[in-house]
């Protein structure tokens, strides 16, 4: 399991609705099912509420995954439970895409949305 | 007639609406006018229910096809409905993007809503 | 004039509301103008109703355009006409690229909306 | 000053809402700050009322800004006023990408809308 | 600090929205905790209310930060703020796209509204 | 059979070898065992001797072909026999690069040199 | 095995060395390992002596491997063997690029040249 | 005819023969037989002497042919006629990619060797 | 450091040189300094003697660098080396394209050919 | 002028020639004429002797150029200069592709061998 903590930062603009998107291209992790690795791109989108994640302890929590068995449906959901948890965020989006297996591609993508007020979004 | 059973396995999410999509770019089967091979890539995209597809044997059900002799808007809406019937979705969308035959090439798309309760899409 | 009969076959799942997209990269006709031929690549996306359109017919109703001198927009709207009399379809698009004329690309697309049930959209 | 004259032709469907797109790649004008040649992309698309544009007599006119001194912001937007001016189209996009200078290049995209009835689009 | 003044010049067609969009490859500034060099692509999207940005000053503008120490999530917004200060216009984007750093690329995007009257875009 | 001549002019710089590539893409010829249309691409790169080929009339000489029932490998032998036999150049290639029929697609490369003296080639 | 015989048509210009590219995106045959269908690009490049390969039967011995169990390496040198027996050509290359198995893709060129007499080459 | 003069500034590194290459895909110049502007990208390869050409001038060289009436086989010869008599280089390529003419599109490459000694090439 | 076996295989046409390539894009080890993975492609391309490599063991062979801490530059020449022994061919190339790290991205390349008899190539 | 000093390590394969390329894409420096940035991208590609390039010392040492104002052609010749006397290579090559100005984009490309043993070369 991941152990590296999520740091946070202010966010320096917390009167605006603006869009951050991290592309992570360097994701692996193993499959629970073969015990082979599996590879892929993480993408996260998020409007920040009051804190922005810092970039070098995304990275390493990332990393985190490297020899952890977990499904693909699994591992996007339970990323973005892990950042909605530290970041408190207005809205984010996690997507995985992972690279063939068996001849076969997936794309995962989940999405979270804070419950109270509706937030403004700045980009299509 | 392709025999392949469609395994399951649970929704490891399910209080969430997220989307699944399996790019499948080896599929072929057989004209059934001419006799001759078909090709085309298969996209499944979807929000589970209870289920989510096993990807192995989401592999064989395809591969199922390989000598089975079916039109294009045939078999695109015969996949979509397998899959509804084996993993009662959400929603799903069966794309099928064919070679060209005769100098024009086909891309056919189904598409099944769940008819009761309203589902929020995770990403348009 | 193009004389070759748009053959037809049953929708073999009328129940359902999808998309088919045949693409026809090798069109070729006559600038009525300068006698010149013109190139460019026909798309034809459609819901069927009750009929779909048999691809050797199509392509031997778009061969009968070789010879016959007719302007961009003409040609779009008459492959439109024509085949929303010979399927009558739920809904469908005729796109036309041309290929460079004078230093200008053009491109025409026209819309056909059946009158009276509004039809659910498999895709955007 | 452009003086070429924009002929048009009559419509040949002008009972469908459809959209004509001329795509021309080989625009230049000059810059009336340094006097130094801009080159770019001019886009229309438009949807005919009574008339379309004639390609080759919009082929001179936009020739005609070969030697013209005007800004980026200013071009596209003549352009937009004497095509609706010369057409009177139900609605027209009008969009020129301009190569770099000073390492930065520019688009601009105007729009006009027939004032009086609410057009159908053919195509999003 | 960057002190670059940015100038403007009248919108020559101010009683129509229309977009503008300058895109500016070649943006370098200072990561605040390494002191390493970051790059990216600033674009700015906007509809002018009285106001164009002229590009010369827009330039140096960019420049300036070459050598200033700023976060991703700050600098985006700061020009947006000094553009929105400076132009005064009736809806604005600025997004920054930066080279990957640690294996990670990152994209930010800030918009604004102006507040009072709602505008009419002219590309959807 | 084609019967449009090919036209020449002078070569203006005869004392250089230097290369002269035309790039044909709208290509169209009947296949004489089936009678369907076939498309392609001709290229043809040549060193000029004392004559060039003239633009328009290549134009014509290439559109000749296009109710001419022929063979892709005769058909770009052909090309650079009229070639060779109106130019007598000191070097040519004629290639035609043709789309899919039955799943393949096919390109043709046939190359003249001139017998008696040893050029030297402009471009390596 | 392959059973469908490889027919060949008289070279039509017997006396210049030219290359002939046939390239055929749908190659399909099984892993003699797994039992698991194998996709490719087989390309077939060769300057014909006295008989070139007809396209109809080519189309034909290429499918004859659809359920044959056979590896990477061995498919492209028979493919290569069957057509110098069929063909004697004065030289050929076949390649065979795969698709990704087990997160690898392969590419297979094996080539031929006629003992006797050194033919000269018409594509550098 | 091109008035504006080359400027040459002293090679920083004469003893040293490497690749110096120039890229202007801003070309135009007029076509003497229709009066039609041509459009193309100009690249210009060379291994320098004692000079190198200096960029600003360079440009208002090719932009000298902006007004001027020339075919693509003759500009290009003279263009390497003209750096070659300002410059001395040990080696220059000249070449114009000029946009499709009648469905046509052409290239034209010129080349110059300094006479006496051979020159080493800095790029394989 | 790696323990997995290298199996090899049969060369089912030893009397032929023919060239077989693996790429592997999903390689990935550790760099030595900072302890941080690293990621990137292995391409493997050789001329067999008597024996093949055997695809999943070299799949495994790769993966056995996963927690390796090894240098760009060393990494390639050992798996070289390691191939070299197990397989004894007659020429074989290893490349690594590395993912960026610091902005900057390497590529390195290794060669083998075998000391005695020159071989023939079969791809130039 | 850049004083970073370029660090380097033993080669861990002297007794192999095999090629290293680093590639830079956020190389920027200062245009001696206008003071205006220039923005490029640095390959070095070279065969060591006795010592490769650390990494992290070449980022550095590239960066030193980001206020040194300097020309194209001078650049990449002292880059080459600078890393030969620290390398001592076996042959090297260094290209420097820059960002376009007025229109025109550079590529400059130098080139080391050592004198007296002549190297071979591992890739083609």
């Amino acid at each position: 399991m991941p152990t590296p903590t999520l740091e946070i930062f202010d966010n320096p603009h917390p009167n605006r609705d603006y869009d951050i998107l991290h592309v992570a291209p360097e994701f692996t992790s193993v499959c629970p099912k073969t015990g082979q690795p599996d590879f892929g791109t993480i993408e996260i989108l998020y409007v920040a509420g009051r804190s922005c994640v810092e970039l070098k302890s995304l990275k390493f929590y990332l990393q985190g995954y490297r020899n952890v068995g977990v499904f693909y449906e699994d591992v996007v959901n339970r990323i973005l439970d892990d950042l909605v948890a530290a970041l408190n965020p207005r809205r984010m989006t996690v997507t995985g895409s992972f690279s063939p297996r068996g001849g076969m591609r997936s794309v995962i993508t989940a999405r979270y949305d804070a419950p109270a007020k509706r937030t403004r979004r700045g980009r299509p």
